[in-house]
């Protein structure tokens, strides 16, 4: 059995993760963001291959994330800009960011990499924000309920949950 | 030449990219946030091959995002729970998800998930917030730094933008 792609999944999360195709892309994407913008800069930053780095550009081209633009002629030399869609991922890239900042896997001094408000220079952290109030929300009070466009599997799998450690209707199999 | 692992960059987000392993991982964790615990409930939800889901079970386990608990004996059977680390990575997800939504690359009449505030059912995004504030940062003012922790090929990604073309003090190479 072959894993099926990401296509047709009815999940946000495997829409980007499908677009950006794999975690090279993400740090191409990031390299973006930091300011690199040609082949051999991201290239001396990952350190990936010749073949992946391709690759990954005419992909992230191809989805819409990265534009190729030329910057030089005989010979033709090009420069590769996030488009408008490309920056919306950043959330991603600060949300990875604060996450590895926060475990410190390399056990370093400090975040390798701060994200500040350029107007204030105070740091900048990503909050999940009620939108109603605009107060943050504690991670154990945030709730994943189905959205408008919410299929079957989608629902099914928020059924799980409630199915899990508490009585609920459709905890029938007992036993499985 | 090989591409290079993600060990060792000196970077938050390619550290948490490699413990991910990749995005079936990223689709793992989003079913244990949903609720889901259980090899065949990840592989209904996902699709993805049973070569697949083992080896990024076990490489979950390994990296501390997971736990394998046994819920049943004669025959033994397991399920899978979040740790206190993997639980983290809902911030990575959300990130996704709200990326994915604006997006709406599937062209759905809203989003599949919701991620609402448990106390108020009112919906919750990730905001940039300026810590000392505690007000919203737009995304044009975001700035990126090196922070304590950043190595010379951090400071010499960073080091790039400012002299790339953008309208910036610094850019004073006019016509490139």
């Amino acid at each position: 059995m072959r894993s099926k792609g990401f296509e047709g999944m009815r999940c946000s999360i495997a829409d980007v993760l499908g677009a950006l195709g794999d975690r090279w892309s993400i740090l191409i994407v990031r390299d973006l963001l930091l300011g690199l913008s040609r082949y051999d800069e991201f290239q001396s930053s990952t350190g990936v291959t010749n073949a992946t780095l391709s690759d990954r550009l005419k992909l992230l081209e191809k989805n819409g994330l990265i534009e190729r633009r030329r910057y030089q002629t005989k010979p033709d030399r090009y420069e590769y800009l996030l488009t408008k869609m490309g920056k919306d991922v950043a959330l991603v890239v600060q949300a990875l960011a604060q996450v590895g900042d926060k475990w410190n896997l390399a056990e370093l001094a400090g975040p390798p990499l701060k994200f500040v408000n350029g107007r204030t220079g105070e740091p900048v952290k990503l909050v999940p924000m009620d939108e109603a109030s605009g107060l943050p929300v504690l991670a154990q009070d945030l709730r994943l309920e189905p959205g408008e466009g919410a299929d079957d599997i989608m629902r099914w799998r928020l059924a799980l949950k409630s199915s899990a450690s508490g009585p609920t209707p459709e905890s029938s199999e007992a036993s499985s």
